[in-house]
């Protein structure tokens, strides 16, 4: 019988962050993933297709956190700003109308002056320190905090009438008080000025309750720098937006070490997997991740991975170990076994291009690789930039490319009759 | 390090106008571009990589105007018409607001029939002409006036409360007075119906200073027809228009002879180039050309060059004539060294097809080269349409293209963080 549900395709979406990339020196005008040996991928490329993905649009870089929304199933006007996707990686939950913001613990002196805006990159205890400013209530407001990893923190105001028009009040500069120490609406609406108004209450406030907290008494006593003041930035307000396991009608998860790419996922409704032992880096566990996501594969009908690493190197401007860093996630596929990938498209590509010579984030399009059941072939022989752009998937959209991995899922509608 | 200015690509735009065709019988089935000898594009393509390019979308034709406004970074909401254009590329500095227009010097006789829509082809005094009737104020609206080249002219309205919904008044027939000879409100607005009167009033107002000229009488006593008449046409409004060098902060400059290409890259807020041996045909001088470009490189971030003959010989349905404008085309980076090429990218393309069996623009994309260091190679070997269709950059839009190159600049902006 044709149709029925052995023919719905579950998606292992492979994220290799920033993988895409430009003809390097080094490597004798390579890329790092041409350079790079990659059997598992050269393999599916074989049996499957390449293309090459315009995650938003050509020429056109974008960060790690609007091209994981693209993938992961949203449109590009549903993008809340940084500060409601780090709230979520933190694990706070957010709801339409709620502000929230990525913040810093800093180090000021007696008179406010900025000694340090991380801290002393403060890593230990900042949960405790979190917890003494959680929960305040201010004008009605409902303010909640959270740590997340080494300075870095999340806030989020929930209450009627806030607005994220409101200036950040990091001045991202190591002395001198600045007036940006504190935020200032940037419209004149009540909305914008009663935010601003909290938000620099709860900044005084924390102020006054960390200085004379006892972890930071402990910190000077130990020579450290006191974790006794927040920077905030980068103020994003939540949309209503249904999350995309509800909109569809799936279950999706996601593993991944970085905060950026689990908020996203929380906000598309998926579960998340993470562990200490994903670090985002080179070292991160490799065969863990691939275990994780056999166990997700279990439970859910879409299960994306993020390895991070790739762009850290070309962040770096590191050819060589971003090649590395792409024969790691190859690696990934050692664990597969024909059997496992039954019934199951994989899908990698980059959320973007991280170009070694640029050493930031470009508009160049990402090489995509589909293999599995049911995957047209084209004459792709590896994967690799050069051999994608003569893919048979063409040239195509983040969110074109998505709609193709949900209609494989039997989860798009027909338009028309 | 990664980044820095030596990373960020400066641009040549070398735009071969109307040089996307179709097979044509009488080269075997080839197009111009693929009969022709082109060695320096070839080693380009072979070195690079190729793509095609609708420059509005796949089918739709467009002119030189807009195909320029596209190629120069605009988008194609911000098209003002060809007033407007014409005007910027007589040298008038436009404000937002002005409606302009194109005109021809004519001539008619005493009962105001039309006796020759160009004045017998007029080319010399006409900028005396010109100053005659320049600077006018009716009704408050101020009147510039200036000579283009041969027989054209431009004419542009500043005030308030002006709209360019107006008709031509060039009736573009040689005998017989006709209605059009005025212009007329197009909608019943005051701003129509006052831009309309306004014009009618200074078209008769120049014929009353233009018919008794010393200029036109001596042309008269030369057996000349006397350029007594202004016929006027293309309306058009210029909107609030942030300059393309401002609005994304670099330094451009154009390389043409054509007045249309000159006017949109005024608008563009670039620096023009262009000199009396530039013909805009078969004769231009290329040497020149190339030693503008590269004059034009030291001082400039972005630098378009058109070449006018292709499509001339399209219109003329001439397939081995635009066959040899081509090869002069490619005679252009005879004049390039590979030290002149560092850091920098050439983009060929054209500004829409013209194919010699239409005599007309066409819809057909046009086909694309790019080269320089950090492009990613593709397996293209020479540069024609045939090749062009298997390019590495696939199929994309004028603006997604502008777009890609502009981030080879560095002067994009990343989407979310």
């Amino acid at each position: 019988m044709p149709g029925g549900d052995n023919m719905k395709r579950k998606i292992i979406l492979a994220v290799a962050d920033g993988i895409g990339d430009r003809p390097c020196e080094e490597l004798n005008g390579m890329t790092p993933l041409e350079f790079a040996h990659t059997p598992n991928m050269d393999r599916y490329a074989k049996d499957g297709a390449t293309g090459l993905v315009d995650i938003l649009s050509p020429g056109v870089p974008v960060g790690t956190d609007l091209g994981h929304m693209i993938l992961f199933g949203f449109q590009p006007d549903d993008y809340p700003g940084r500060g409601p996707i780090e709230a979520a990686g933190a694990g706070i939950w957010l709801m339409a109308g709620d502000v929230a913001l990525r913040c810093n613990f800093a180090t000021v002196d007696e008179d406010l002056n900025v000694v340090d805006r991380r801290a002393g990159r403060i890593r230990k205890d900042t949960s405790q320190l979190a917890e003494a400013i959680n929960g305040q209530e201010i004008e009605g407001v409902q303010i909640l905090f959270k740590e997340a990893t080494e300075h870095r923190c999340v806030l989020v105001l929930r209450g009627h009438g806030l607005s994220s028009n409101i200036s950040d009040s990091d001045p991202k500069i190591i002395d001198g008080i600045t007036p940006s120490l504190l935020s200032e609406a940037m419209d004149e609406s009540d909305a914008a000025v009663k935010t601003a108004r909290v938000l620099n209450k709860f900044i005084l406030q924390a102020h006054n309750i960390l200085k004379d907290h006892p972890i930071n008494k402990k910190r000077i006593a130990e020579g450290l720098l006191p974790a006794n003041f927040l920077l905030l930035r980068g103020a994003g307000q939540m949309p209503e937006l249904t999350p995309i396991s509800e909109k569809y009608g799936f279950k999706g998860a996601c593993v991944a070490a970085e905060g950026t790419v689990l908020g996203v996922a929380r906000i598309a409704g998926y579960d998340t997997y993470t562990h200490e032992n994903l670090t985002g880096n080179l070292d991160t566990d490799i065969e863990m991740k691939a275990r994780l996501i056999k166990e997700a594969l279990k439970y859910n009908e879409f299960v994306a991975v993020n390895v991070k690493a790739p762009d850290l190197m070309g962040h770096d401007n590191k050819p060589k170990e971003k090649a590395k860093a792409i024969e790691m996630f190859d690696h990934l596929f050692d664990y597969f076994l024909p059997e496992d990938m039954e019934n199951t498209i994989l899908a990698v590509l980059g959320d973007h291009s991280t170009p070694c010579e640029r050493g930031e984030h470009s508009g160049d399009p990402v090489p995509l690789l589909l293999y599995g059941s049911g995957i047209r072939k084209d004459r792709s022989n590896r994967y690799g930039e050069l051999e994608c752009s003569h893919g048979g998937n063409g040239r195509i959209k983040g969110t074109e490319l998505i709609q193709t991995l949900f209609d494989y899922m039997e989860k798009t509608k027909k338009q028309g009759n």
